[in-house]
């Protein structure tokens, strides 16, 4: 496994976990307190993922006094609702009031109703009203990444000022990279990076140095376009705004590489036909009703492709080597069609195929599947007239090979467009409507020309 | 398209290219110019990406003088190629010096051999042999990934010290996140995130104020160990040293945000069959070659199930609704299999999924295949009772059914495990490997059956 080839990076290693699932056995309780108290609050919420139900309630149950705040927000949903009930209101209170607002809000979002407003209305005022605030912001939008905690000084300051003010305030965040910069109506009108701000000497005004035009994120602007922005202008933080243009919040770079992480994994699972959050957390029965929709869907495409092959019964009966061969045409499309859909998923996604460059992709594409469609015809050709001694066969095969290729790559560039076009997602319907395209295709042309050639 | 939808973060939108392909052919140069002073490096770098060649080479011309050089590092290898060819030797080398050594790196191992050497000759001094000690590096290693430029404070200094030394001294890199603490022999021993170190006063101690035990790189580290290690500690910057432990370089997040999202390409390509870099921006001569070694194996394994269905060429002569029938079973199987070699693929790329947990999910994948294997079994089983009249038909078919979800489930877990237990990239092998046999099993089963209850 991973473990065997992993670099003294990685501290929660196989090793370590037996070794709490053997202390676990021995209720070893001290090893198990003095491990959380070592290990960061995130490979914690890593230990408590790979454990099984009962070992991870087990060690919550142990380190429950100590348990480390930051690891809520670190856990899966699956697993953070399977530990969630074991901490009273009051406990929960006190952990979630150690938070930003951005983690409180994530574990509040995927509480019972009854339970978030338990918790809510415990909440010290200010936070209250922040969380509810950040919970009728869109889920995908900046509103809920961001945390309510920055630094914003006056422009008419100087270095000196701001020196002396971070030394004195305590409503400083925990970790910041830059000082945002506002006029009298708190708009952001420059950041100063504080690697900048540390050169500088006291007298040095903040209006000289800062960058006017700063990259400002909207709170309504969505997850993927803050995710392109810190990726493409190489940011650590960005000041978030409400409508009117006033600065409210902060986003870091640390909850954009989350977000960067999680779009990557969603599409991945979406190409796979795997819809459920947390798919690999879920009880086997929660997994197998959460796939179950996609696989309904492939039943329904694989009957229609059977019943295009029904079209051409008698010519199966006569001719019983086209059943051998007729998966091998169909089968090569599917694959073909879906590296190019692969590559035009991902390229939307990361913004490389856009409409601007669409048509060309598109035209290449179609030129990519015919340089293949005509090696393997002639391929296929050469092996099914020597298998069959059936050369008029294997120039079938190899004209329905050439076609379907071909088609494979005009659907598998077309059908992410068309589907971005209707701002559909292209990640989620793509495999399925291609694979079916062909599939049926594979099988009719290879099928219709045998029947009008051969029988 | 996308456009269509993108929020106002979305500086070059098709609106700006459109503009752009216009003014170049109206030869409108000082629009061009205008606009390249006015982009950021990494926009006019997707620029490029985005016209055709000759559009591209156009550009390049009319902004040569003025070439922005974090462009460079920014572009895609085979565009970067297209037209790095366009400068000259002395051009090169003067845009190259504005660089870090890590972007420096990157343009430099994809030249060809005799630019790289000239190109290199005419490096200063200290440059060439920083470069020439990269390139030493494995290419998947942090030593390819770090800056050789970084702030290192002796361990013993105040804050006074080190901020009268931040204003004064001119090898101070452009942007860091934190203060490096050395020892006498130059080995980090704690780190100080600039922004504790801006909130204290003068006379504070680095030693009293920095993080002992800090997360500190090996230079032989791997990218994808490095990836996990920022994200999972949410760092900003990290220390590497060399194989005596001395400070060497500093890797920054925004160097790891691309390697997590290059990870994500990889994998995800890799499981759709693609493996050449950069697909999209190739010629599509290119591209089809690099795509046909998949789709090579591809033929070779649809043979293979050819074959299997050839030794039931009796059955499917007396009986032609196998042959309109079969092709479901497999294709079930694929699909079921395929969604859990997403997830499992997916979660050992995120070490989510290890040797600690690895037999509890290999169990939970096959009673998904089960769960979901009663139900579609039981679905098609009805099905193909009405269509084709013949229950005993629809019971045959469902058994195959359930059998091959079980097996599919089974294979999908166990796939990948296996090829990571033999440290073969599981994303690379495991889909062809898995769809080959629920393809195989998916005709053998079903017309097994039917061959010794039917026919």
């Amino acid at each position: 496994m991973k473990n065997k080839i992993s670099s003294s990076l990685i501290v929660l290693n196989s090793d370590l976990i037996a070794k709490v699932i053997s202390e676990l056995g021995n209720e070893n309780f001290t090893f198990i307190i003095n491990l959380i108290e070592e290990l960061h609050p995130a490979d914690t919420a890593d230990l408590l993922e790979t454990l099984n139900s009962e070992d991870r309630k087990k060690v919550v149950k142990i380190i429950k006094r100590n348990f480390p705040s930051q690891t809520l927000p670190s856990m899966n949903v699956p697993i953070l609702l399977d530990i969630i009930e074991e901490f009273e209101i009051s406990h929960l209170v006190r952990m979630l009031s150690e938070l930003d607002t951005d983690d409180i809000t994530y574990v509040l979002e995927i509480c019972e109703e009854a339970l978030r407003k338990k918790v809510l209305k415990n909440l010290p005022k200010e936070s209250q009203k922040l969380i509810k605030k950040a919970l009728t912001y869109d889920e995908d939008s900046a509103g809920r990444i961001m945390q309510t905690d920055y630094v914003s000084i006056p422009v008419s300051w100087n270095i000196g000022q701001v020196v002396d003010y971070l030394r004195m305030s305590k409503r400083v965040p925990d970790e910041f990279y830059a000082l945002f910069a506002v006029d009298s109506r708190h708009i952001p009108v420059g950041t100063v990076p504080l690697y900048i701000a540390m050169r500088k000497k006291r007298e040095v005004k903040i209006a000289d140095i800062m960058t006017t035009n700063p990259k400002i994120v909207s709170v309504n602007d969505k997850r993927e376009d803050i995710g392109f922005l810190f990726d493409q202008y190489e940011l650590t933080s960005a000041p978030v705004v409400d409508a009117r243009g006033r600065l409210i919040g902060m986003i870091t770079v640390d909850d954009v590489v989350d977000l960067i992480r999680q779009k990557a994994d969603e599409d991945m699972y979406k190409l796979g036909g795997v819809t459920g959050e947390g798919d690999l957390y879920l009880a086997a029965f929660k997994t197998a009703r959460s796939r179950f929709g996609w696989l309904a869907i492939n039943l329904i495409t694989a009957i229609l492709a059977s019943i295009s092959i029904a079209f051409f019964e008698t010519a199966l009966d006569k001719l019983v080597s086209l059943a051998i061969l007729m998966p091998i045409v169909a089968s090569m499309g599917g694959n073909a069609g879906t590296q190019t859909l692969t590559v035009a998923v991902r390229a939307m996604a990361t913004r490389e195929l856009t409409s601007s460059n669409s048509l060309r992709v598109f035209g290449k594409e179609i030129l990519v599947g015919a340089y293949n469609g005509i090696f393997f015809a002639l391929l296929i050709g050469i092996v099914t007239g020597l298998w069959f001694k059936d050369y008029l066969l294997g120039s079938i095969i190899a004209f329905a090979m050439l076609f379907n290729l071909i088609l494979a790559g005009t659907f598998g560039a077309a059908i992410p467009l068309i589907l971005s076009y209707f701002k559909i997602d292209p990640a989620v319907a793509a495999t399925v409507i291609l694979t079916t395209i062909t599939d049926i295709l594979g099988f009719v042309i290879f099928l219709a020309l045998a029947n009008y050639l051969l029988i």
